[in-house]
């Protein structure tokens, strides 16, 4: 089954892939550290069971036990924004669910009881919410929900409480960052109590001019209306960047490094994640403004998805050293492109 | 008619081109700024009936008054190394013989009454030498040259007395030039006297490892001594040459680079003459080496003499500025490679 990434994006040509996040914890068991053995196992198989009798189309749930995967297919998982980080640092009684196609992602035992996840291509916060949701009442049926009628669902953290949704948007920003107006648009998005940050790993920065959009606030207003704030925003900013391509690919030089970037990628023999990342990013850019047809959106996300390190080593089913890396990984783009 | 450097070369993987030029004088008209504008008029008729007899094949040779050209397709001349610099100081009475393939061009009033200069592609002294020959024996059948039995052919410069002789070969030396022995080769040659000098311009350096080995001794020497000393330094550079390349070829960096600048040349939209040499340079190596299969030599050798700056005026029938250049320049080379 093809993963999520593969599948057509919505509004593709700024929107790489939306994130939706719903925080749950279940009454009968203590919160965190509290939680015993027990107790963590018998919610594992109630989440098992509960959604064994969900319908998910030609998509299927499995279950991983995360202590019988190896560390690197567990870092693997991370880099592919599958779990949190949190989630790997004590495998022992944790479960992961993961539809065949990657898009929903369940943690069960990490820092909330679950964490209900579900990822779609481009920019789709009504598609992933309505999935998300539909989970969450599926597992709602079976299990009591921790729930304050005043504060709303009770999570670990207090960011969460409240709907304990967190949506995101991932956009390739590309124009914005050329004329240098996000520092501004960060400003004004977070007078909005949503907050954007560059993509693909906080240690590293901002890589492939791609900028995550979320909510912030969770506590005093319906799932819905936190989807649809966001959406709100996101919509601004896809116009934005709209308007500042139509500018700046006015400009020869801006094609020039678009052509060249495509060039690099199909025959480069060796290349690091980072400059694969930037390039990519450029690549991207031509592809949506239909400078270059010779490569598809749905290709571009897979590779965005396959190029990290971890991943490119499970995928070569050894450890590989850097320099190995950066031959497998030329070898892979220039395959896929 | 194709022009000589779209043949195929004669040992194509090391040698680009060939050159071999004539220089003579005849007795009957002074020397240098001597000579009068009739004798100046009179010696073009006379080398003009003489070659009308000669037998080119399907080549042909056209006969051109240098006062007739516009100063770009004067420059471009000099550019694809057809005319000296020296020739184009004062375009007066001074005719360019330039047969269609541009393969033989023979300079009439330039310093010496009659310079013949015979190209070829790849490494073939023998080949530029006997047609050099005959059209020297032609034109010796009704002009007087100006000969001394102790001397030999009298010049206007001291440094072609004796033979009048000057041969060199183009070689692409990426390897030696990146293993650094370059400078050590120098010096070797320079003891056998025989010259190594980057080409492609004097004033900008070596441009796109491009090394022309040539004859410095005219006098003492018969032609085909000269002749075939050259040959023998230039066997031995090129053997060094292909000794280096074997060594660096097992290298992935080298082989990343040279795919790159495939990726590069293939699509950019604009490129300056400078890294276009550079990025050919790399090209020529992977195609000798049988790295890339997408372009042949021929290609090669004939982007080499169409991306200089006048050349590419000309073929736009306008004086371009650098940034047209550039812009014109990559879309040449896209389309061809």
């Amino acid at each position: 089954m093809e993963k999520w990434y593969r599948q057509p994006p919505h509004q593709g040509d700024i929107g790489i892939s939306t994130r939706v996040r719903l925080a749950r914890n279940v009454k009968q068991f203590p919160f965190k550290e509290k939680i015993s053995s027990s107790g963590q196992i018998q919610l594992n198989q109630m989440v098992k069971s509960a959604l064994k009798r969900m319908d998910l189309g030609h998509n299927k749930f499995g279950f991983i036990e995360l202590q019988e995967l190896s560390e690197l297919e567990r870092i693997a998982l991370l880099e592919q924004n599958l779990v949190s980080r949190t989630f790997l640092t004590k495998p022992e009684n944790r479960m992961l669910v993961l539809s065949e196609d990657h898009s929903v992602s369940i943690m069960v035992n990490e820092e909330d009881h679950i964490r209900i996840q579900v990822l779609r291509s481009g920019m789709d916060l009504e598609g992933a919410y309505q999935l998300c949701n539909k989970i969450d009442d599926i597992l709602s049926e079976t299990l009591d929900f921790a729930f304050d009628d005043t504060l709303g669902y009770l999570t670990v953290s207090p960011t969460n409480l409240g709907t304990g949704l967190r949506a995101s948007v991932l956009l390739h920003l590309p124009a914005l960052e050329r004329i240098q107006i996000i520092p501004q648009l960060m400003k004004t998005v977070s007078r909005m109590g949503l907050v954007i940050r560059g993509s693909y790993g906080e240690e590293t920065g901002v890589i492939g001019s791609a900028y995550q959009i979320a909510n912030q606030v969770t506590l005093g207003l319906s799932e819905q209306m936190e989807i649809s704030n966001l959406q709100n925003i996101v919509r601004q900013v896809m116009e934005s960047e709209r308007g500042a391509r139509a500018d700046i690919l006015n400009n020869i030089e801006v094609i020039d490094e678009i052509c060249r970037s495509y060039g690099i990628l199909k025959y480069a023999r060796m290349i690091t994640s980072k400059e694969a990342y930037a390039h990519l990013s450029n690549v991207r850019l031509g592809v949506s403004e239909r400078i270059l047809e010779e490569v598809s959106l749905e290709t571009l996300n897979q590779l965005l998805n396959s190029v990290g390190e971890a991943t490119l080593s499970v995928r070569a089913n050894q450890h590989l050293n850097a320099r190995e890396r950066d031959l497998d990984r030329a070898r892979l783009i220039r395959d896929l492109i």
